[in-house]
C-alpha cells in the first residue's frame, strides 16, 4: 500500500482544521491525521509561569526531529506513537495516542512548510489562505468564548508572537505550497478537488 | 449532459497556457478553450497607429459581454462561432472559429476574475501565481525571440499599461479564485489534482 501524506499549512484561524475535519469525515478510516502542536517541545525543567512566557510561534518550540521520525514510519506503514500535549499545563503530557497506518495520513500545521525536511516528507502540500483580519476574529472566539482566556491575553499574544512569526515564517513559507487555497474548509469547490484526488488515491493507490 | 466550466487567469508570463495546454493534451476532444483574448473589441474606426497606442491590459479592451453570451450558450450544450484577434493587425480579424459543446469548457484570460458575471459562469476559477519577475523574463522571451518585438517595446510596455493593470485588476482579482496554483502547467503536483477533478466530471458527469 502506497501511503499518499497531505500536508495542511496556513496561520492561525485560516480554516485548517475545518478542512481536515470534513476531509476526516468523508474518508473515516482511510485517513490518520498527526498535528504538528502535539510536538510541541516537552519542558520539565521550566515551572508553569516560564512555560507560559515562551513563543509558540517560532519553529524551534517544535520537535521538529520526532515528527519527522514519525512520519518517516507512517509512510513506511509502521504505526508510532504520537505524543499528546496538554495545553492548560503547557507541556507535553504523560498520554501517547497510537497512530496506525492507513492510505492517507494528513498533517497538519501553521509552520509545516517552514521546515524543508517536512516538505520532502509530503506528496501533496496545501496551504490555507485567509485574511488577516478574518483570521484573528476566528482566533478570538476560539480563545475566548471556547478557552475561557481573556480578551486581552489574546490580543497580547497575537501582537507579541502570532503575528511577527506570521509574517517572519509562516507567509513566506506560503511560496512552496502545491495549491492555495482561500478559506479552508469553507471553500466547497476546493475541497471537491482535493477529495476527488484523495479518492482516486484511496481507490486505485495511485 | 452537464458542462463544466474552468477559468484559469492569472497575469502575463504566469503559465497559464502552459496548464491549458496540459489539459488539452490529456482530455483531447472532451476539452474546448476559449480564450479572452479572442474577445479583444474590433476597432475598424480607429487607424492602425492609434490602435497600436491602445492599452490592450484593461477590462474595457474586451468585449466581454459577447464571451459572456458565448459562454452561456456552451453551457447550454450549444456551439458559437468565437472571433479570432490579428495581433499583427491590432484588430479583430474576418475570420471566427466554432467552437462546439464539450463536456469541459476551459476558459483562459488574464483578467476573468476582474468580471463578476464571467465569475458567476465558471465552475472552477483557478489562479496561477508566479513572481513578477519570473513573470517578465518570459514574457520577453516570447515577445522578443518567437513574436521579434524590440527588446525596449517589450519593456516600455510593461511599464506602461502591463504592471499598473495587473496591480490595479489583476491581483485583486485573485481574491475569487477557488484555487492558486503557483507556477501553473509546471506544477505537476496541482495538475494531478486538476486532471483528477475533470476526470471525475467527464467519466461521471458530477
Amino acid at each position: 500500500m502506497k501511503v499518499m501524506t497531505i500536508g495542511i499549512a496556513g496561520g492561525t484561524g485560516s480554516g485548517k482544521t475545518t478542512l481536515t475535519r470534513r476531509l476526516c469525515e468523508r474518508f473515516g478510516n482511510d485517513v490518520s491525521v498527526v498535528y504538528h502542536d502535539n510536538y510541541y517541545k516537552a519542558h520539565d525543567e521550566l515551572t508553569y509561569d516560564e512555560r507560559s512566557r515562551l513563543n509558540y510561534d517560532h519553529p524551534d518550540a517544535f520537535d521538529t526531529g520526532l515528527m519527522i521520525e514519525h512520519l518517516r514510519r507512517l509512510r513506511a506503514g509502521e504505526s508510532v506513537l504520537c505524543p499528546v500535549y496538554d495545553y492548560c499545563q503547557h507541556n507535553r503530557s504523560s498520554e501517547t495516542v497510537e497512530i496506525c497506518p492507513t492510505k492517507v495520513v494528513i498533517v497538519e500545521g501553521i509552520l509545516l512548510f517552514a521546515s524543508e525536511e517536512i516538505r520532502s516528507l509530503l506528496d501533496i502540500k496545501i496551504f490555507v489562505d485567509t485574511d488577516a483580519d478574518v483570521r484573528i476574529l476566528r482566533r478570538i472566539q476560539r480563545d475566548v468564548q471556547e478557552r475561557g482566556r481573556s480578551l486581552d491575553s489574546v490580543v497580547n499574544q497575537y501582537l507579541r508572537t502570532v503575528k511577527p512569526m506570521h509574517e517572519q515564517f509562516v507567509e513566506p513559507s506560503k511560496r512552496y505550497a502545491d495549491i492555495i487555497v482561500l478559506e479552508g474548509g469553507h471553500n466547497l469547490v476546493a475541497l471537491d478537488m482535493i477529495m476527488q484526488r484523495i479518492a482516486h488515491h484511496v481507490e486505485s493507490g495511485e
